[in-house]
């Protein structure tokens, strides 16, 4: 099953024989205040930098979140969404918890884009998936609902339930992509074995593709990015098909890269190799 | 199933619960001309800082090799067994094509030692199995005979019948450690899926530990390092058990050590953040 998303000019496939999508994740207020505080003035200059970083670092599509309590979210990601289409042509992620703005930013792009993202709630189902459908759009379906299961065959009962809710308003399996929910390991050690085997479950009985935040995993703990690579490079040989990560680390990038090249989605390693040259010129340059 | 090893005084284990088993693979002369000139002129004192860089590195087990076609291996292997025991506590895999030197290195070592290796090859398993049995040793089956099966089922039937053979001289299945064939990427895309399948089929169907010599994988490639950590964190996930490897490069560790923690054999990352905690020391030293 493939998940194809598009920007005016390009477009990119999410899919099981194809090299892993990275989303870059960095167009993000969370942790960042001096961002927040540009944000509350309306000020999204600095997206600028933040969209050539991501780009730099290889990411496929951008996600694209100014949430932030105190600044007016709606007119920043209308104003963020345009922005970002003349600084990049990747395809969008549109992140938002505020339904408003989730449309205010479909409304302002050119394309396909992904939304990110909707649960297993039924209110969160009823308002986001007509948006969704009618801006022709796919959707991140978060496999939780008012709890987060600690069963993978439950988290599977979320995941169908969304999928079969997107089909109920005319979006097909294809443009679901579900995230079987990346937790940290350092506060549960079976974090990473349950992804595992909800990925797999959803590849098996759903056939859909999968994403999920990255870096979560490694929260507060030490070599985080090498944490981050080793995650997405197990993920991605158990089937997951894409994650939002912050592409300014090569570490974690080459993660997902090494992985392509390993599990035959980068025959003859010809990016792999096309990539470590460039990055040999630009070292001597 | 769980494979046993000891030197005089340590004891590591190889199973499926317990972290990765790295065997360090740097005591071996091939591409190292100094090397073979003073193995050729019955010199082992190299020895000193190859195992002093492995064990810095983390290993768990030490390979020793010292093979050269103009030197006297048998009289080598007995020296270097020897020595090596005199440097480390760790235990370790001898490691030859000539079934004199492997005689030679068990007859030297003091506890229970994995033997590298025999085929299944009626000839190689008649003639190392008895030495391996009378030693009371382990040892790696290569899941190969005459050719390299490319079909993960062939594989599997070539380790079947090597853990049959061991049965009959009376080696136990946690004594033998199947190596399902690690081979270049570069050379044949679908090396590390084949190697995966295989690798699952032996441990379904036949329940041993499994090795291999990791760094194959990533043979006349750029970024071998990151490739190769990689290829140790997907490996592991798909339930290898240890790798014989190069321990001098953090990467390459870190990889298997990532793995260890983000797959619950490493519970609350006690070993990655004391090991993290180690470097940063190091660093600041």
């Amino acid at each position: 099953m493939e998940t194809v998303l598009q920007s005016r000019t390009r477009t990119v496939t999410i899919g099981a024989g194809r090299p892993f999508c990275v989303i870059g994740e960095r167009i993000n207020p969370t942790g960042r205040k001096a961002f927040q505080a540009q944000l509350q003035a309306g000020d999204i200059s600095q997206l600028d930098d933040d969209v050539a970083e991501q780009v730099a670092g290889g990411a496929d599509m951008l996600d694209v979140n100014v949430g932030d309590p105190l600044a007016d979210e709606i007119a920043l990601m209308r104003a963020a969404v345009t922005r970002v289409q003349e600084l990049t042509d990747l395809p969008l992620v549109i992140d938002s918890s505020v339904i408003e703005a989730l449309e205010a930013g479909l409304a302002a792009y050119e394309g396909k884009a992904l939304v990110n993202s909707v649960t297993g709630e039924d209110g969160r189902l009823e308002a986001i998936l007509p948006i969704v459908a009618r801006h022709g759009a796919a959707v991140i379906g978060l496999a939780n609902d008012d709890e987060i299961p600690m069963e993978p065959r439950r988290r599977l009962e979320v995941a169908r339930k969304i999928v079969s809710a997107a089909g109920d308003h005319g979006i097909p399996p294809e443009d679901v992509v579900i995230d079987p929910l990346a937790m940290p390991v350092g506060a549960e050690p079976r974090a990473v074995t349950l992804f595992l085997e909800t990925a797999r479950l959803i590849r098996e009985e759903l056939g859909v593709n999968t994403t999920c935040g990255a870096s979560n995993t490694s929260f507060g703990l030490p070599g985080r990015h090498v944490l981050n690579a080793g995650f997405l490079a197990i993920a991605a040989s158990h089937g997951l098909t894409s994650a939002i990560m912050d592409a300014r680390s090569e570490v974690v990038v080459d993660g997902a890269r090494a992985a392509d090249f390993l599990l035959g989605h980068d025959e003859w390693g010809a990016r792999w190799i096309a990539s470590h040259r460039a990055k040999q010129a630009a070292a001597q340059a």
